[in-house]
Formats: C-alpha cells, sequence, structure tokens
C-alpha cells in the first residue's frame, strides 16, 4: 500500500514533513533566473528552466532530510506547457532521490473525464501498443464535490498501481467554513465528505491501517483536525497550513495517532523561500532550505514521538 | 463583460452548442493517429501531434455552426507535456476562428495558488520586464468547495481580463447528490454553493443581466436546472451531460431565461465522436461532426427561441 511506503519513509527520517516545491518566479533566486532570462529571452520556457534549476538544488539539499515533496501544479501551470515539463522533470527528479512525491493538483471530474486525470497522474496510457506513464507520481490530491463517480476512478488506479490520494475535507483557508462546516443533519459536510472517503476506500488499509485514500485537513483548524483523526481511523491526512499560513507543531499535533503515524505536515515558502532571510540573494538557497527543514523537523519532534 | 461576447455570438449563430473538443486516444481517427505514430513513435508526443491535427479538423469543420468549444483538460494531461501544449495550440487555433474557448480545468485552491490558476488560463505572468499570457483562455471551470478563498482571485481576473469562470453547483453526475444535495438549513448545498457564487459576482452584471461568475448545471437533473435557473438570476449557465449522459433539447430547455439566453449546452462525444456511426472509418471525422453539431442545433432550436 502506497502509505505505507510514505510511513516508512517516515520513520526512517523521524520527520513528517512533506516539503512543498512551489516556486514562484519571485521565489527564484535572482542569479538563478536572469541566467536563464539571458540564455532563452524573456520567455515562460526560460523562465521554467530556472525552476527545474532551482527544485534541483532544493531536492538535493532536502533528500536525506524529508521523505516527501509536493510541487503545487498551479505554479507550473503558469509557465503554460513549458512548466509542466518542469513538473513533470522535478517530478522525476525527486523520485530518483528516494522521496515521495505527491502531486498537488486537486483534480477533479466524473466518468472517463476522472479515468484520464488518475491515469495522467499516477496511472498508464495505451499508445499504439505501448503503455506510457505521463508524470508517474506517487500520490495526488482531488477534489471530492462531485461524490463517489469523482473519487471512485482514482481509487481504482491506487489499487491497480499502489499509488494513493488525498482528497480535500477540511481545507486550511479562512472561509473554508463557507461551505465545508454546514451542518447537515448530525454532521458537517467536512465530517460528511470524510466519512465518504473513509467507506469507499476501506478495503484497501495497509499494515499501518490506513488506506489509499488520504485526506486533506488543514493545520489552521486544530480542533477538528484532532476530531477528524478519532473519527477518521483509518484515513491518512495531508497537513498543509503549517508556517507560512499560522499553524504551528503544537496545532498539528494532533494530526497524528497514538503511534505518531497517520499525517504528513506540509511547509512551502518557509523552506523553499528561507534564502529570502539570510541576507546572501540566494545564493545559499540550498542551504538555508535544509536548515529549515531541520529546525521544522525539531519543533515537529518535539511534540510528537515519531516511532 | 466576457459573457456578453459569448452571448453575443450564441445570437448570431442562432446556436447555444458549446462542441467538447475531448479527445481520447481511441476517439482520433486512426488515419491520423497511424501516421504521428509512424513518425514519432509509440510517444506520447505522436499521440498530441495526432490530437491537434484532430482539433484543427473539428474546428475547421464547426467554427460557424457553433459559438464556443470547450476542451476537458484532463484529456490533454493525459498526454503529459506535450498534451499540454497541444491543449494550448489547440485554444489558439479555436481564438483564431472566432470561438469563445473555454478552459474545462475544475481548478481550485486558495490565496496565491489560486491566483496562480487564474493567472494561467485567464490571465498574464511577470517574467522578467514582460507580461505573458500562458494560456488566455475566454473562460476557466472551477470547483467551489473552497469557499470565498477559493473563487475571489479567480474573480478578479476575470474583472481585470473580461474574462469568466463557471463553478460547478449541480454536476451531471449520478453520485452529485451525495454531497451536492446535503440538505443544509432550508437550503441543499448546491443551492448554497449557487447563492455563494452569485453574491460574489453581483458587481459585474453585463448588458444581459449575467455576471463573471457562471454555475456547471448538469442536463441529467431539469428539475434542479429549472429551479436553478430562477434562483440565480444574473447566473450563465454551463450544462453538461447532453447527448451522451442522457440529456434531450427537453431536458435544458429550462436553462434559458425568457429570452432564450443565459446558458451553453455543451456536447463532446457525440460530436466529435460522430464519425465512428458512418462506416467510413473516420475519413469523413470532420463531416459528421458538423452534421451532429447541425442537428443539435435543430433540436435546441425547436425548444427554445435564440432572439
Amino acid at each position: 500500500m502506497s502509505f505505507d511506503i510514505l510511513q516508512e519513509k517516515i520513520i526512517a527520517l523521524k520527520n513528517p514533513t512533506v516539503a512543498g516545491l512551489d516556486p514562484l518566479p519571485d521565489y527564484v533566486p535572482k542569479h538563478i533566473m536572469d541566467r536563464h532570462l539571458a540564455l532563452k529571452g524573456e520567455t515562460l520556457e526560460a523562465a521554467a528552466d530556472a525552476y527545474f534549476e532551482f527544485n534541483r538544488g532544493l531536492i538535493d539539499a532536502l533528500c536525506d532530510i524529508v521523505p516527501a515533496v509536493k510541487p503545487q501544479s498551479a505554479y507550473y501551470e503558469l509557465l503554460g506547457p513549458a512548466g509542466v515539463a518542469a513538473l513533470a522533470k522535478t517530478a522525476a527528479y525527486a523520485k530518483a532521490k528516494g522521496l515521495y512525491v505527491i502531486a498537488d493538483v486537486k483534480r477533479n471530474d466524473i466518468g472517463s473525464t476522472a479515468e484520464a486525470y488518475s491515469a495522467a497522474y499516477l496511472g498508464t496510457v495505451k499508445i499504439g501498443g505501448s503503455e506510457l506513464a505521463p508524470f508517474d507520481f506517487d500520490a495526488a490530491t482531488i477534489n471530492g464535490y462531485l461524490g463517489t463517480d469523482g473519487i471512485a476512478p482514482f481509487l481504482e488506479t491506487c489499487r491497480r498501481r499502489n499509488k494513493a490520494v488525498f482528497v480535500l475535507v477540511k481545507t486550511s483557508n479562512p472561509s473554508s467554513a463557507e461551505l465545508q462546516d454546514l451542518q447537515v443533519g448530525e454532521r458537517k459536510l467536512y465530517e460528511a465528505a470524510g466519512d465518504l472517503i473513509e467507506a469507499l476506500a476501506r478495503d484497501t488499509a495497509g499494515k499501518y491501517g490506513y488506506t489509499c485514500a488520504g485526506a486533506v485537513v488543514g493545520a489552521t483548524y486544530p480542533e477538528e483536525l484532532k476530531s477528524l483523526r478519532r473519527r477518521l481511523k483509518n484515513t491518512f491526512f495531508l497537513v498543509p497550513g503549517y508556517g507560512a499560513q499560522g499553524g504551528g507543531a503544537g496545532d498539528v499535533a494532533g494530526a497524528f495517532d497514538e503511534n505518531g503515524r497517520g499525517a504528513v505536515i506540509n511547509s512551502s515558502r518557509a523552506i523553499i523561500c528561507a534564502w529570502k532571510k539570510t541576507g546572501r540573494d540566494g545564493l545559499d538557497f540550498a542551504e538555508a532550505a535544509r536548515a529549515e527543514a531541520i529546525k521544522m523537523r525539531g519543533a515537529l519532534r518535539e511534540c510528537v514521538d515519531f516511532r
């Protein structure tokens, strides 16, 4: 089971951090961006090359500290097809370095369209007589608003190819309450969404008890996080909102089960933009990211025992 | 206002059809796919070239019949970065032919990530001193599960660049009821979602009364469609589910206002795979698509008066 692989990496490194590789043109140190713009002009292709060089440096600096990385697709799509090519290269490089790679794509659709998304990010497509894997991520985030029809095709791919998804349940943003906290009978909507995904994937629990259908639950709602941990005993959590969005190590402690398992905590800007605070114009971006990831690991270890 | 442009195209052609450009490798006539595989081998790049040739033929055959096309991004992402490049080329070609082009991407996220998505599909990004438009679609579909934080950044881009979005409200699939029909106080969840987007975009109504925030409402729920039309007087509808998914012209009539305005009806497979029924191995794929689009236009004109 895919989350077994992730859990074992977490135990080996005693660190449940996933580093968000979420570049914006401004986040790439100027010396890297300028070199690529000089080579290819002020083009999306040049910026995409700069993204990849930045990511490669980050991955090299982080791969023995964090078990996983999570590129946010939006920032790559922002550079058009060249950006998506940089995303694919980043994923392949991170996998080669032993990292568990999560595509933060929040895809959602139904029927053959959902099948196409799941084949794109987690599966394969048949071209002529060849079976090709377009991106081959380990896991992807999805949005479950469309119900079972929008989730089941992804779970099908997960079962077949030993992959996993994280379904949005309770997101970290201030207005997540507008729809997600609406009361539906005895439950809130986000609880209903959580119950649905736990039920859909019940048959896939791995050796640590977690199914292939995880949940996204924000660090910025620690009470909800704790109560969802109790409610969804077989659901692995991806927890955004740590660091830049305001969640601290104490806030995310409730995401873990009694053995310190069952969750990964994402941090993006705090790690990849750590160089902005060192006053060295990003010449030390990799070391700065590494130092920040070590600091976060220390803070998490103080709150949770990762056996 | 972006929906004014679409509405005027609909009035000019007396046709509210949007043709879904949703290719799968199997949907491309064999003579096209085989030629590209012979050129570039059994690769994602070859399949992407075949997609584009197929789309170009469809667009040429449809551009004086339908006002709009809607490529579903999943099928392009299925071919990795090369597929996304074919999507960008398809969008540019369709725009050059005078079509209104909707990106069916169902993107969703918050804060700077939502800004990146909206800049990618509807806006621009600054690279060095240049302002570049990565895809430059006229409109995009989005998923509103994250609330205002996930919708507002898109509306910001729409206001600035005269673009539009369609937010998922009531989707066409059988299990859409699981979450969307849950009762929240006096309303169903999908009604709450509809009310939210109508309120968020109120200040953007154009000359036909419609704001830049449209809604996706499935043809397979004609009663809900009719009651949402009454409820959301300023919200333009994108209606999937016609044809292959079972909705007929009578089912979608309720999507239009008393002047026959305010909605586009999507058909994908029935149009782009029409060649599969003519027994000519797809040599006539463009004519077959055109004939099917003319038939659909006729059926819609019988039910609604498009002034």
